[in-house]
């Protein structure tokens, strides 16, 4: 099953692909990379630099195009009983370019297809149930691509740097996810999980650029740097949580998330390549098409 | 409140909008006109045709870029207390092109700010619920942007066409929807209601055009022609339906839809000027943006 049109390109999931177990090493993945994107061998750098921005933007538009035959095709698949559904999960430190990938990459799709939802801190009534329980409801039915802007890692990172819950919670949580995940992929959802992986120094200079726009502002809040502050307590907790919960069921992509243009390429790449493999079928009518022409034909 | 840019071209809301009080005269309508789109006056009618719709491709994607601007001012507003919201109320007969509006439409706006949602025959748990139900819990959030692909309104209609609730029951639903989207209405919603106005040989074309491409058979249902046996019902009902509920709170907007890039042009256009209208502004942000920067400078 699948097809394999891309023989002659490496595939960027096994390229981004954490391998299953063990903790994941990140400080040894470097944030400022391409993995697999074919830029050339240019003489000068500045130039190379452009026109490499150029050919990704290119190439992040014309695969979008295959995206959205793929995904219509997923649709269409799904109205006739094919259970199959996508599952982006994006997770990454602030500025990580979450939103950014959900408007560049996503937009290529039918949005009518796509479910989206963005998990911020969890409500009173949210924390009234079991973690999984709000993530559980907005998850894409059969034939839809879902995209989760922070997800249920959440409930693995935040707690755990924050102490606000005992260690054997945090524990325990990561057997929960893994479970959860192979129960949702056995019963169709292919998941990508996706870690945007960007360098404190970048972090700091992305938070400067919303300082310098006030149009900006409205991103920014001042816990921002809170959070910062504890950057290596977060790699530790995201080291822990890729490493735990990087499943032959789901695995999770680290990319290189510096450069923005990399990371809308690579993201389409893993969509386009994850579809590619599902390879939806329109399904054929179960009407008779010539009498049905012949009856419009004839009124 | 509200910029006016556009005195050198004719308001399309005010070109498309039905008039508040009285039965729709949908006959009367055109289905294949293109009011408000400056096409000029060229001598050869294919020329001009041609040129008209390169033109539109190209004036939509402009409108576009104009939209995802106003869309991000709506959002970011809508996290700094602004109750405001938009819904598109899309309706028209099968094949009048609902699903490519929202494709083409919606394809402008970042989807993370869109609440999108088809409705079908209602499910057994929806029925026995009020009508409104369903729709209720589906609205747009402050500062999302809500999409629906047919509403609350197929139960002013397929329920009359096929009689399936009596005549006091359909009777009082116009009412309901009148008291229910102006409650909305002041608790921030501003409605866009459009139908996709097609005629009937248009309708047969595209419904041989999907016979033709055995990609597009699971879009088609043999039910498709019995629903259209039933065009001067539909186009009864729908009259009744878009004359008892065009409210100066929620007006409805009759678009000619037999040209496809017409449709495109005249709902983006819609929602331009409403959006323009709600003018929503940027928050500022509530922290010192010079101390943050500092801050974060001497790390």
């Amino acid at each position: 099953m699948g097809t394999q049109p891309h023989t002659d390109q490496p595939s960027v999931r096994d390229l981004l692909r954490l391998p299953v177990g063990g903790p994941a090493d990140l400080a040894a993945l470097p944030t400022d990379t391409t993995p697999g994107f074919d830029g050339g061998k240019a003489e000068e750098k500045e130039r190379e630099k452009k026109e490499r921005k150029e050919r990704a933007a290119a190439g992040t538009a014309a695969l979008g195009r295959r995206l959205a035959r793929l995904q219509e095709r997923l649709y269409a698949a799904g109205t006739a009983g094919d259970r199959r559904r996508l599952l982006l999960v994006l997770q990454g430190m602030d500025t990580s370019g979450k939103g950014g990938t959900v408007k560049h990459v996503v937009g290529h799709f039918n949005p009518a297809g796509c479910r989206i939802r963005a998990f911020k801190a969890p409500t009173e009534a949210e924390r009234a149930h079991h973690f999984l329980w709000r993530v559980d409801r907005s998850l894409p039915r059969a034939g839809e691509v879902g995209i989760f802007d922070r997800s249920h890692y959440e409930d693995v990172l935040v707690p755990r740097v924050h102490g606000l819950v005992p260690e054997p919670v945090w524990q325990r949580r990561y057997r929960e996810i893994n479970a959860w995940e192979q129960m949702l992929a056995d019963d169709g959802v292919t998941f990508v999980k996706v870690f945007l992986h960007i360098g404190f120094d970048e972090q700091r200079e992305r938070l400067l650029a919303r300082l310098d726009r006030p149009r900006k502002h409205w991103k920014f809040s001042p816990d921002d740097l809170t959070e910062r502050a504890r950057w290596p307590d977060y790699q530790e907790a995201y080291a822990a949580a890729l490493g735990h919960c990087s499943s032959a069921a789901a695995p999770w992509y680290v990319v290189p998330a510096d450069r923005k243009w990399y990371r809308n390429w690579a993201v389409s790449r893993l969509l386009l390549e994850t579809l590619e493999q599902l390879d939806p079928q329109y399904p054929s009518g179960t009407f008779d098409a010539e009498r049905t022409r012949a009856r419009l034909l004839a009124e």
